[in-house]
């Protein structure tokens, strides 16, 4: 059999370190002439698939590469767009395998989270429906951590390293301030449903009074009393207290703290961090400084861990090899062999175990009162942010760069994909 | 005559290189033993010296001031806390010579922003009323950039440096996530009176249409429709906007965006990030996102700028060397010798002329429009970011240190100073 083309599609929420997996992907899959041909990438994941917008990676150098590598976000662009089932929109996917035949793709790698692994499972399944000769392989990136059936997901190292990071800058930063009376620094991070970003902040607390004092998950529901009275303890016996706050952090009937908007598929969250911070300045009569990274987050490329770097590139570069040893419908995943040391390899499972799955804080790693980590998630996260894989620096600022590639010729109508159906989402 | 003793305070809100100008101040006091005998700093700026809470810096060793001088805030700790008028608070004067005079201080350092070069200017004043031997020098600090007679202050350099990469990381992430419709990423930054701090984040901007897009200054009153109209030019172009807003934006009527609270003497504002995000989404119908990195900017010691902990080194080294050479009542500044090649060095300037005013961004570093910065303010702030001071990482994290030196034993009576009147002050 001829070799076949391929095609690569980023989705979903970026993370620091996304580029390195499409590095892993097309510079693997140079190393298969014989069973890939060219290796396509998609602009703005499903959505360049549908509107068969696509650019060619074979005229990436290696320079390139390089320079490809070190940038955040996603060089091909990435969207938000959920595919919907085949018998409730049949033109979509007709549309679809279209585009997949005209360029003769023998292989789809996916690199999202959960939601993205639904759509590749969907794209799999549909081919299985049509006979249609597909590998499709998932690529796990995600920084919220949430997808099951792995160890770890390649984003999340970068993401919780820059949050560790800087909560024990700001923190220091406080206690300087603090001569007098009790000063709170309240620092709201990215976690819908799932606090691993907040727990990640947990890294920080290198003894038992140091920041970040209080830790508040989703998995918890905020009790005002239990929060209030250890944040009352902690500015007497410190003078000063760092809180971190899930964005999805709830209430005990259920309800975000604060939801911003509501529009169109997906519930934008966000403001968790500013409702603490009232309670803390008015019902408990605290000076308080709020800060929200957002972006900042999962864009931090200048503090990414090299762990998290290589082990993006290697969930990239072992999908190839899946997918070149015949693999199908399966998403490759990091899995830890031993903490300590710390050792991991890249292993497969099956889409289906994944997809739309969505793993949250197991309860041994939350600490008895809900309101910290425990020892047992320090050890688990803490090699997860090793290493410093920095970026180059040109007059004072990290450089960055995205490919400019001419699009490859398209061979059917233009077509403009319509939305999909309203879908609560992790805000983007 | 033999040495006196030397006091060094660290004063108001704290920079991520203020460390560097105590090790400046403690490493050059060491070779003039003849002239200055014990270094002492004081716990938390003028309120330790008024409380005779005294370290006494000798202890210190090499690798220690290693350690101090890559650690973000102060150290010794600092405070917001203005000295009364003499006449109005003789009693406080009395105090705060008693200290002075039972600890044999010939040698005042302060590090600090405006209000701590107006608190330098009065004791230096009140020394000479009482003919009390006193030599009292300023040493500049402040991310805010706003100390006047001096071409930039330490601290400045790395607050920008950090801001614009973060502009530049999550601008980069916004942009691959809009496959659709318009984006923007509102970035809310310090700057109560003076845009020095926003402005700097353009120097992310590299090219005609690089983030960030607009730049909103207290120096400009905001206009919303032709903000609005510069917003949706941007977005029609590239699809999506990044927007830098400094806290202490304006309105016509000379109001704040947004006034967070104002309790006892200071007014801490903030949101006018959350203000612009409203105005961005609810009446021009774009989705935003919105960060706010409040203590962050300032602390960010893990990507402070090379040429600003070296300024932030030489400004307290030069002024031992000041004071040394019988210098009184000036501060040190950084001076601009040429700007290519950047060349800088440390001259004195009379505390007079420096204390509570407040130096706004020029003209000629804003654009015509308002809405941005112009050539001739990044040709001057680039060198300020240029290079990287690292600091030490263990286990993934920056490894930051201060000294827990034992106090210098009290002479004097228990005291403690009553909080001077209220006085609008930046956010702390």
């Amino acid at each position: 059999m001829s070799a076949r083309n391929a095609l690569y599609l980023q989705s979903g929420g970026m993370t620091a370190v996304i580029n390195a997996s499409a590095c892993g992907v097309i510079e693997t899959a140079r190393r298969h002439p014989s069973k890939i041909g060219r290796m396509l990438a998609a602009r703005h994941g499903t959505l360049g698939l549908l509107r068969e917008e696509l650019f060619d990676t074979g005229t990436l150098g290696r320079g390139e590469l390089i320079g490809m590598r070190q940038t955040p976000g996603g060089v091909f662009g990435s969207c938000r767009f959920d595919l919907d089932e085949p018998e409730a929109n049949p033109e979509q996917y007709r549309r679809l395998f279209a585009v997949l035949e005209a360029h003769d793709i023998g292989f789809l790698f996916l690199n999202g989270g959960n939601g993205s692994m639904q759509t590749a499972l969907q794209i799999a399944r549909a081919a299985e429906a049509r006979a249609w000769p597909l590998q499709v392989i998932g690529i796990p990136k995600t920084v919220d951590n949430d997808i099951v059936e792995a160890d770890c997901c390649p984003g999340y190292g970068s993401a919780i390293k820059y949050l560790a990071s800087s909560v024990r800058e700001a923190s220091i930063d406080m206690a300087s301030m603090s001569s007098r009376r009790g000063r709170v620094f309240v620092l709201e991070v990215m976690g819908r449903n799932a606090g691993w970003l907040a727990a990640g902040c947990g890294l920080a607390a290198d003894g038992p009074d140091a920041a970040p004092q209080l830790i508040l998950v989703p998995e918890v529901a905020f009790d005002e009393a239990a929060f209030g009275s250890a944040l009352h303890r902690c500015v007497e016996r410190i003078g000063w207290c760092t809180v971190v706050v899930a964005e999805g952090v709830r209430g005990a009937d259920g309800r975000p703290l604060s939801q911003v908007s509501s529009e169109g598929r997906y519930v934008q969250l966000g403001g968790a961090g500013a409702v603490v911070s009232r309670i803390v300045q008015e019902r408990f009569g605290f000076k308080v400084h709020c800060a929200v990274t957002d972006y900042l987050q999962r864009s931090a490329r200048h503090l990414a861990s090299a762990t998290d770097d290589a082990q993006a590139y290697a969930v990239g570069a072992a999908a190839v090899e899946a997918a070149v040893g015949g693999a199908h419908c399966v998403t490759t995943a990091v899995q830890r062999v031993s903490s300590s040391p710390y050792c991991w390899q890249v292993g497969e499972v099956a889409l289906a175990r994944v997809a739309n799955f969505e793993r949250r804080l197991p309860e041994s790693f939350i600490r008895a009162d809900g309101l910290h980590v425990t020892g047992a998630f320090v050890e688990w996260a803490r090699p997860l942010i090793a290493g410093e894989s920095v970026p180059a620096f040109i007059d004072g600022l990290p450089r960055y760069w995205s490919p400019r590639l001419a699009p490859v010729p398209a061979m059917l109508p233009a077509h403009e994909p319509r939305p999909a159906g309203p879908k609560a989402k992790p805000s983007d």
